[in-house]
């Protein structure tokens, strides 16, 4: 049962999300979960495939444009169609199509297991022919290319003829719907055909976009057990194959489709030479072939990053489903990185976030380091990107990350909650420290990190300044929280930025330390002097973090609690989220978040501030959360559990877990809820294990829900598979392969090796 | 000398400019000073007919919306052309431009006496006819619909015949340019013609705009002292007449355009029969009548508004210069106000600012009372859409006036530097205010006035809330300056809330006290009680009003003090204005301010503080301020006057005098900086005379700036002329007619009656 999402749903409503809850995906390629036939004319639906990163360049309006605003952003493009198979039946060609006639079971899957969805239907037409249809897609792991689908037709009650239509279509558009902010971005139609060919083994379809001028090709070809007859239409910008079976009683046809994406920002030389060399490295692969190879890949990725829950089958659905849909929508590659809907939609334009560095990264940190290496990897390429924005930004060094982007430029058009959002910059540095503590390689650091974390620093010592007394602030930023924007000395920020300014210098001298002639040629290479690290080490310690004695709490920021507090109880149900509801100005005049911020910055720098601190704080940033944001529940939860409040931690965990299983956002027909999926994953192994990556090892203080009995998952830490097991009253912990590690549980410190394992009563 | 303005360029760029300057209008009607025959084709032009407050509606676009963000905006269009008229000489109709040929004499004149502008022409064409040409311009004050063009062609060396093409053109576009946030509206093409036509008589053209279906009429018809062969053209949305004139040996043809424009906005029924009943209404008028009403309009215009300043002609002409301009500008009716460039070009798209009650509604109230209560009227019209508004910013009570309109909505797309902009409900309300210390018009007060004080109250006490210890706290706006966008407690806006709320209650008080029937009639239809009226008074008494001890100076806002100094003496040159070439962030992190700001609340209010942190706030805002806003060298031009610093006063004075007649700012091709050229009067009256309006009667303080020997003016107060004349050491007040009344001069207080002068020393 937990290896599978089902519905049997065919609810409009109901299909219009589960496109996005059942795409198949690889990181490269996302193919939303429509159906091949289309429902029915008066259904909505938004028909899409993805390839990561593959964007236009599309110009940005403003009614009052001032300096510095992007007069552009990229937006990533619904690619050439390759979904399309009719499935029409007899001599008169009834077309399949489950609005009409009687259907008599349908039912969908994901299959979490074996990296593939399946449908399957058993349908009456309105002519009466009975016949039994089953889906297969897989968008390959292995083969990153490959996009493919099977289709077996049962003829139930008819032996007549079967006639397979299908359509590789390169006339294409985006979604648009101006009355929503986060998928308003119109100039849907960008992509243009520039050749479409075929021959009786196989079609395709090349398509330019419009001002980015990337180019995309997609080839079909076809495979069946049957002899089929083919016409093949060129219809212009689409290629059309009408493939004629003369049925026989009682035989099902196997019919398959295989799709081969190509674009320009990876592939070189002519797209059409790519895709047909291609085709000739995936002809000899049958469906089957494709399938084992699938659930190899997805063995693997499951001994590394499962997590069990025992006796709550809802959940483990949750968890399982969301770690399935990160590991389908993450980018392999320098290009790409995972967008706030994954490859799953087009809600945010396919713009990447914060979202990755705070929420997502430290998924494939502990479980698949190579893949969290690849994201830090795309943000090193985007680096001369941010150091001209810092420029245009009016510092005179360093580097300003985008608030969103695809290709590294600036894509925020409303800055107060984007490019203020300088915080992001410090996120990415986070991630960096981060991947240091958990794999200690410093050959990364020499070759990407320690330049991305002096970039990012010297943007703070130009952003910031010191006051008379000697604290460093910083003003004029928005924190996470987007209901009170561009204020001074954001908590959240000032922390994050310490913690960078601290970073930065300790990283640059142990790598000095370990070899000095290394070190030299890089500080030659990005202009490092010892002077300006020691001004670093000073900012660092002088960086001002608001706190407020009366409540013992740090406030959000230097105004915050000057304000008014915000009915959230007597606000209509109906009124929220608030940013749908209420103008901005409305929103920054009180206290009120959309989101953890200050809570947020007590979990990812836990040891800055006093548990009592912490406590408080959480207390009085529970009261004015409204969690409209997707990215609030989960640390909530985290927190909750570092406080002993397992109730609370519990029950926030559950929103996290099943937020786009159950659209509790209204809005998962534009995608899924990446950020949201990876909180789910943090929820239970920083939240209910305690689990701190820090530089002296990892910690774990471990908590149980009253509703389970246990729980376990795994880890990788600096290169080895620990399996962490929490069970009644215990925790245990085993190394898989590898060297002895030290690992401290409440913070009493043991040592695990391979086949000792560790057991340790909870506190 | 000083009653004309002139020019003899025929440069490009100075046409460009002049065609705003050379502008002619009469508050309804604007017509800019563009040739009659146009100039060469490679010559930038600007050509524009402005009716005020006639208008279309626009989308405004954004990249994200969010709540409450205006989805459209009102755009004033270039309406109907009426000013083309050509002058073909010789039977081969060659045709007149100055940029062919050869000009032997060229010189335009702008008569601010007369209210009328004239070019004269001395030109030999490329074939050798040497010709004369007079161009006169009236856009008449008496009649409101009425312009008109007197053209005298006399032919010096030739006597063969002269053709005139006169055209009415209804294919008419706005100005756009996208490069520049302040004209870069775009959507040029709004209106459209619905019905063209003509006879032997007069052409008319009927527009109607895009979405406001507002309709505009211009009927033409033409006089001369020659008979003409008259031909004419129907073409599409354009009428042609072509006049053919038999020249004679040294005969000079006078010719004459007449052209009436109505409007949907005020002119009820048929646009056609509006436009004929008026053409037979002032078909007798010649020019020569037209001229001389002119004259006796502009005479009692000048008497009652005049500045002198002996000897500087220079300065004499600027202050006339933009007095004329404010007169030809301000709106007569409900419907229109004084738009950010009057009704001289498209800047700003024709909208209505806080300019309005803050820098040009104190000319009129001091020089013509019955124009600045029309002003007042306006706002009034409006009051609905204010509440509206307001409650679309969340306020549960009260109206907050659109920082940008026309016809009531709010226009401004970026809400840091409009809608936070609260202030301009309490600017509207202390112009309210000043209109009843300057008129005693109490009947206004209950017809009008205490409805809006009393809704700009509720809003303050919605917007604002109680600390602890009982200040009052307004958060979150944006004051004047525009270089520091929503912060906490600005200054001006906390004290101009004050400043509103102390006098809503006094005035209520006060109506009570006159007619408590009266009283209770209208507190019945606006809801208004007595412990309302209360509240009021202690929120007034409340308000927190920054100042910082250390400095001696009311700081800008909360945390304007603790942000970085701007390094303003090492910024490039061609940085400024900065808005231009930083981005608003990169401002708002510094202490830099656009404008006159708390320098400003000063003046404004200069008995809320001290002489003492007045002058320390002025020295310190003097260092930070780019004066970046054509709002801020009057202001420290009146202040420098206030403190006794009279070449800093004159320095800053001849900055705003000039402005646009030099095109300092570089954009006056866009229209002319209004709020500026109020803002010239201001420095002189309120300036250097020291002028205030206040609850116990005139104040004066008169200084004279050290290259003056002598300057005088004329004020209405209490609806009696006064004449001041402030000469070497003495100042003179002269009451014209009217009973006694009390002024005051360096604070002691004098009697002023009809004949009997009062002279006093200076200090």
């Amino acid at each position: 049962m937990s290896w599978k999402v089902s519905s049997q749903s065919v609810k409009d409503t109901d299909l219009l999300n589960e496109e996005s809850l059942f795409f198949v995906g690889n990181g490269y390629i996302g193919v939303r979960g429509n159906f091949e036939e289309s429902y029915g004319p008066s259904y909505p639906t938004i028909r899409g495939t993805y390839l990561n990163a593959f964007h236009d360049i599309i110009d940005i309006p403003y009614g009052e444009k001032l300096y510095g605003f992007p007069p552009t952003q990229q937006k990533m493009l619904n690619v050439i169609d390759s979904q399309t198979i009719l499935v029409l039946l007899g001599e008169d060609q009834e077309k399949f199509t489950i609005t009409e006639g009687e259907l008599i079971s349908y039912e969908r899957h994901l299959h979490l297991d074996k990296g593939m969805s399946e449908r399957v239907v058993h349908w009456k037409s309105p002519r009466g022919r009975e016949v039994k249809l089953r889906f297969e897609r897989v968008v390959s792991f292995v083969h990153r290319e490959l996009f493919a689908i099977q289709v077996k037709v049962e003829p139930v009650n008819f032996a007549d003829s079967i006639t397979i239509v299908s359509t590789i279509d390169g006339d294409v558009t985006n979604f648009s719907d101006s009355n929503d902010p986060r998928v308003a971005g119109g100039e849907a139609k960008r992509l243009h055909t520039v050749e479409a060919a075929a021959n009786d083994d196989y079609g395709y379809v090349i398509n330019e976009a419009e001002t980015s001028k990337l180019q995309t090709a997609c080839l079909s070809y076809h495979q069946s057990d049957q002899s089929l007859n083919t016409i093949v239409n060129e219809k212009g910008s689409s290629i059309e194959f009408v493939h004629h079976y003369e049925g026989r009683a009682g035989e099902t046809l196997t019919f398959s489709k295989w799709n081969i994406y190509v674009d320009t920002l990876r592939h070189g030389g002519s797209l059409l030479d790519q895709v047909q060399t291609l085709r000739e490295r995936f002809n000899s692969i049958t469906f089957e072939d494709l399938q084992q190879s699938q659930k190899n890949y997805m063995d693997t990725f499951w001994r590394k990053s499962d997590v069990e829950i025992d006796g709550d089958t809802y959940l483990q659905e949750g968890i399982r489903f969301n770690l399935f849909h990160l590991l389908q929508s993450v980018g392999r590659d320098k290009h790409s990185n995972i967008s706030a809907k994954g490859l799953s939609g087009e809600g945010y334009e396919g713009h990447y976030f914060w979202d990755t560095e705070i929420y997502m990264f430290p998924v494939f940190l502990m479980t698949n380091p190579e893949l969290a290496k690849q994201l830090l990897i795309y943000r090193y390429s985007i680096l001369d990107n941010a150091k001209a924005r810092a420029r245009e930004m009016g510092h005179k060094q360093g580097a300003l990350f985008p608030w969103r982007t695809i290709s590294g430029d600036e894509c925020s058009s409303f800055f107060p909650a984007g490019t203020a959002q300088y915080h992001i910059s410090a996120d990415i540095a986070y991630s960096y420290i981060q991947y240091v503590h958990a794999t200690e390689d410093m050959h990364f650091v020499k070759e990407y990190g320690l330049e991305v974390l002096v970039e990012t620093a010297r943007l703070w010592m130009d952003m910031g300044h010191y006051t008379k007394d000697g604290q460093f602030l910083i003003n004029n930023v928005t924190g996470p929280d987007e209901y009170t924007c561009v204020i001074n000395n954001n908590y959240y920020t000032n922390a994050m930025v310490k913690h960078n300014l601290a970073w930065v210098a300790r990283l640059a001298h142990r790598l000095q330390d370990e070899n000095q002639r290394v070190y030299q040629q890089l500080a030659k290479k990005i202009g490092l002097k010892e002077e300006e690290i020691q001004q670093w080490e000073q900012a660092a310690e002088a960086v001002f973090l608001p706190y407020d004695e009366a409540l013992g709490i740090n406030p959000q920021d230097d105004s915050f609690l000057q304000k008014e507090v915000w009915d959230i109880e007597n606000t209509p149900k109906e009124n929220f989220p608030l940013l749908l509801n209420y103008h901005p100005l409305t929103l920054y005049r009180y206290q009120v978040c959309k989101q953890a911020d200050t809570v947020l910055a007590h979990f990812l720098l836990e040891d800055e501030q006093s548990m009592d601190t912490i406590r408080q704080s959480y207390k009085y940033y529970e009261g004015i959360t409204t969690h409209d944001s997707s990215l609030s529940t989960c640390i909530f939860s985290i927190m909750a559990a570092k406080l002993g409040e397992m109730d609370k931690a519990y029950n926030y965990f559950i929103e996290t877990a099943r937020l786009d299983l159950d659209n509790t956002h209204g809005n998962t027909k534009d995608g899924l809820h990446m950020a949201n999926m990876g909180g789910t994953w943090m929820s239970i192994v920083f939240g209910f294990a305690g689990l701190r990556i820090k530089e002296d090892g990892l910690h774990l203080n471990p908590k149980m829900p009253s509703d389970w009995n246990r729980y376990a998952f795994h880890i990788q830490y600096r290169n080895q598979p620990i399996f962490v097991e929490v069970q009644n009253d215990k925790i245990k912990l085993a190394l898989q392969e590898g060297e002895d590690i030290p690992i401290y549980v409440n913070e009493e410190v043991y040592t695990l090796s391979v086949g000792k394992a560790v057991e340790v009563r909870m506190s």
